[in-house]
């Protein structure tokens, strides 16, 4: 895709941005604010713009004069970039020249760290824990009078070093015909043992030469979504990825009233089933996608919650949810996937990813595997944050993890005007120093419904930078500003006026959706700090940053340190992984080494139920601040907002 | 049971029988000759005695007169003894009065070998495969979130030193809900693996202390008969035992036509229902018998020959009976019962012994671990006589086997007047050395029908001592006997006269009959010396004689070397164990030490195909003779031979 090179005017400062975006949205790349209180829809016409040089698609308002749209006058929020071009910002309703192109904090979205498959293979972990071998057998003769599977298994020996090798009775059965159908050229598939001393297992016998065919499956079993991924194990490729909503969602969003169906008849029966099939659902999908045939994977390793892997295992999950919150077990063995009615053939293994505990689940284990932390000398924080903020402390040689109880503040519940990250949310917000008037982008430029978890991070952030809310999340009522006002649940702050909103109502911020933020962010920063202070650390002390999960991914880490949600550290050490537990999984399909690994990983771990640490409950009081009741944790924070309080 | 001291004139010997036996019994017991042409059943009225003092039961013939009753005249045949008694041989018809009482050889059977728990337990080999543990588990708390899962398996570390343990997902689908049935209290079941450092795994979990109660079942799966044995882990007792036929018999007797039938349609499915329905029968009524439940049993082992083991498992035998012979494998992996449609619970585990190749299976193998021969010191010959008759030679440190096609001589085919070991079978005969009247013994004193294996070895052995037969198995053509006669099919010895048989016609004994007997020894030795020169050894080695299987039970070892089918050593070397097969399985049951060894006894074990040793040819031709070509194999049967015929 092309890009170009965009001047903005009075401040002179340029991006690169690629071909389309709007102007509006290069500004904010640029670190520049654009008044516009619609959302970038269109609607507001605030955020006029004067074209200095070049061209834009777009950007013409029924609000303008044919005079200004000949002059160049351009709206932000719809005008496309095609050309190299030169923007001058105009200054919009009360705003004064002085503060035209007002710097507004850069966005630093955590860098995406990707699966290396190469470095996976120079570190000679590429060892998929199910592989296939081609083989041309000796022919019996009147010398030679081994039995097909003694003949194969030596074989195995001699041409592939493959030792300890044993054949379970369904390969048995077929074994003669099979070995003989191409005249004792056979492709086997050898299923290797986590333990090095154990036997490895054959788990399929095919005619002919089919090591160009081996697959495997990796899959999050998501509370709401399920991801899969086929994967070709000979260049673990990705060669098709999907995912569907978690069947079971039909008997509530929450995992606890799944697990509460789950207790009654045979609850436990159909919500195994609807998992199954939601799995099966995908596993269909992509391999009718790839044409790829059910008796050609060999393997698929899934990683999911321990509720989830408790319904999918039909193991019982009653004591999870009651304390002290005992699983039926945290190691899951090995498993012919056809006995937990998966739709794949019996040669198929599947691998379930271990859990710490009730509440720090296989999912968060396959991230610490997928992304490294097991093996990396720095001290890392681990995090995936959603309803419950999983979290995981430690390096190599040690790992400590607890699940904190997050509430849904950042999935919008809670909040007022919160909602999910859906076209219309308010998801990048900026504020003017002086005005107090909003820059508001919405998801698909669509007129603004309400607030997405990471709109709300960024929107809080900058409001308590700006100085408009005060360290306990109070908006300051000095302001003398029309967009702050006492409302039904007290004091709020006009995101969005009725008459430019996607619902036909203000869309605002309040100090109740405020104080819900707090606690969410609260919770999660006093387990990071209980943990640390159990391990003898300090926030001082990390190195490093590992997120993952959806949220992770549109976290703006600056905001996310105002808040006090992270640590104040620099954010170039701070990474984003995705989908940990797919991840995870994809990495455990092709490297047995991870399967042999988690489990001294789970030795090394320490899981702590934060409810039962002392120190957490003052932690959790001390972090109910913006960012945080001992500034001292936030240098860089409280000195930032005190230059930019100088403005005012 | 009282015994009797039974004294014979006028050669003045005595023996002690047990109250009940018959006179003629307590003669052969004695190696006294008394005419007997009849089969021991009354009839022919020779076999006539005369008490000298004491009383017997019955023994009166009509053919009697009532004097001769009053003198104390008595049938020896149907005299039963129930005092001390003094006893004189009579000179019956045609006998001379010096030969009265002629001295044959006393009957050598082989000692019972039994199996000898105490020495297992004191050997430290008492360990079942599966055992069970009797756990108080530490209640979770809010200190200890550990898993269900993982709570069991630490205490099974702390209180048995058990570790390395592997919970299957039934086990763990019931899991919860059982621990905490009897408040933590449970009974633990253990798989231990075959290779030390494999894990163990929790085949079962039951509420409360239930390890009193942990059985197992031992099955030999014979191509006619299946037995079976119940047994006590903890004592190692047998509680119940019993047999039935294999109902694959119904298409066919041997095994050649069931692998035949296998091969056809579902023919292999229905070979397997046949014999696992064979195996429930008497699993059955074993569990029956003792009040045991299903899901009591942790384990069963089974042994057979490979033929019998592939339909029990399923897998295509074709390979087996066609050239080069090669199974589909001789090693089976532990299964679940269930998999192989037993009617066991879910925890039971199935064992089944490997073969050495397609003609010496797993029965041979059982026999090997279960009579101790893999850890002699001493050069042993271990031999399973039938249809086909296995060999193994060798000691703790190495092993030869081979399968010899004796034919079915044996069990009385390819024998004009052969039947099987039941009522009216001649099992017993001597001969007058001057006379040539038979002393012949039914099985049951039934009027004869036939001879049997047995009767037949004991036959030949002393009709060749007596010279009647010459080393070609050709009757003395210059003996003027009115026994031996020109026949249908050749010469012939008349065994029993048309009057006095079960069948209305004369019973003999053809030169063809002894031809095809002495083809069937002599394979059975040539095969004996073959693999003795395989490994550089020569009969003079052999240390001791191991009979396994229903004939080694009822062969007479003088008469086994006098023909040339055993080597010629001294009987006190020769023990007989019944049915090893049996015994070995039961032994797996009890010490896991054994399949452990039983993979390194099977490293040892070199598998001859006798058809391709050059040697065996010669060895064969060599061995049609009565006892040998190379008479300085047998130089004590040959003098004795001498010494007697010096008699004539």
């Amino acid at each position: 895709m092309s890009t170009f090179v965009i001047e903005f005017q009075p401040s002179g400062r340029t991006v690169t941005v690629e071909q389309g975006t709007t102007v509006i949205r290069a500004a904010r790349r640029a670190g520049l604010h654009i008044n516009a209180s619609c959302g970038g829809t269109g609607v507001c016409g605030k955020c006029r713009v004067l074209l200095e040089s070049g061209t834009v698609d777009g950007g013409i308002s029924e609000k303008f004069s044919p005079e200004e749209i000949d002059r160049g006058i351009r709206q932000a929020c719809t005008a496309r970039i095609n050309t190299d071009v030169c923007v001058r910002i105009l200054d919009g309703a009360g705003l004064k020249k002085g503060q035209l192109g007002t710097e507004v904090p850069e966005h630093h979205r955590a860098s995406k760290h990707t699966f290396d498959i190469d470095s996976l293979r120079e570190a000679g972990l590429f060892t998929p824990p199910v592989e296939k071998f081609f083989l041309e057998l000796p022919r019996p003769n009147a010398g030679d009078h081994r039995s097909d599977a003694t003949r194969l298994i030596q074989a195995m020996q001699e041409q592939y070093g493959e030792r300890h090798i044993q054949i379970g009775l369904n390969v048995l059965r077929t074994l003669r015909r099979t070995i003989r159908e191409d005249d004792f050229r056979i492709t086997a598939t050898l299923a290797r043992p986590v333990n090095r001393e154990a036997r490895a297992r054959l788990t399929q016998v095919q005619p002919g030469n089919w090591t160009n065919r081996n697959f495997g499956l990796a899959v999050d079993i998501g509370t709401t979504t399920i991801y899969g991924q086929l994967i070709d194990k000979n260049s673990g490729k990705i060669l098709a990825e999907g995912g569907c909503y978690n069947r079971q969602i039909s008997y509530g969003e929450d995992v606890i009233s799944r697990m509460i169906h789950a207790e009654k008849g045979d609850g436990l029966v159909r919500m195994h089933e609807l998992v199954t099939d939601s799995i099966n659902e995908i596993i269909d999908r992509l391999l009718k996608k790839q044409k790829v045939d059910r008796d050609e994977i060999s393997s698929i390793t899934m990683a999911g919650n321990t509720a989830m892997t408790h319904l999918l295992l039909e193991l019982e999950p009653h004591n999870i949810r009651r304390a002290p919150y005992v699983p039926v077990s945290s190691f899951y063995p090995p498993i012919r996937a056809t006995d937990i009615d998966l739709a794949l053939g019996d040669q198929a293994i599947a691998l379930i990813y271990p859990a710490v505990s009730s509440y720090v689940g296989g999912d968060i284990m396959a991230g610490v595997m997928g992304s490294g932390m097991y093996r990396t000398d720095k001290i890392t924080l681990f995090i995936d944050i959603g309803t419950n903020a999983e979290i995981v402390i430690g390096n190599r040689d040690w790992l400590a993890s607890a699940a904190c109880s997050a509430g849904p503040a950042f999935e919008g519940g809670g909040i007022l005007h919160g909602m999910r990250a859906a076209a219309g949310a308010i998801e990048d917000f900026s504020i003017d120093q002086e005005t107090l008037e909003p820059m508001s982008m919405t998801i698909d430029a669509k007129p603004a419904k309400g607030i997405c978890g990471s709109g709300l991070l960024i929107m809080i952030g900058e409001l308590f930078e700006a100085g408009v809310l005060d360290q306990r999340g109070r908006f300051n009522r000095n302001c003398d500003n029309e967009r702050i006002r006492p409302g039904r649940s007290g004091w709020e702050y006009v995101l969005v006026r009725a008459e430019e909103s996607g619902t036909g109502q203000d869309i605002v911020l309040t100090e109740v959706d405020i104080d819900n933020f707090i606690r969410a962010k609260g919770a999660i920063h006093a387990g990071i700090q209980t943990l640390l202070a159990e391990v003898g650390l300090n926030v001082h002390d990390l190195e490093q940053v590992i997120l993952a999960g959806g949220f992770g991914s549109y976290i703006d880490l600056d905001s996310a340190i105002t808040v006090g949600l992270l640590p104040e550290m620099d954010t170039d050490k701070m990474i984003y992984v995705g989908n940990g537990s797919l991840m995870g999984s994809r990495m455990s399909e092709l490297s047995n080494h991870i399967r042999r690994d988690v489990v001294a990983a789970m030795q090394r771990m320490t899981g702590f139920e934060l409810s039962e640490v002392p120190s957490y409950r003052d932690h959790y009081v001390a972090s109910l601040f913006l960012p945080h009741t001992d500034a001292s944790l936030f240098p860089a924070t409280e000195k930032r907002r005190r230059e930019r309080m100088g403005h005012l």
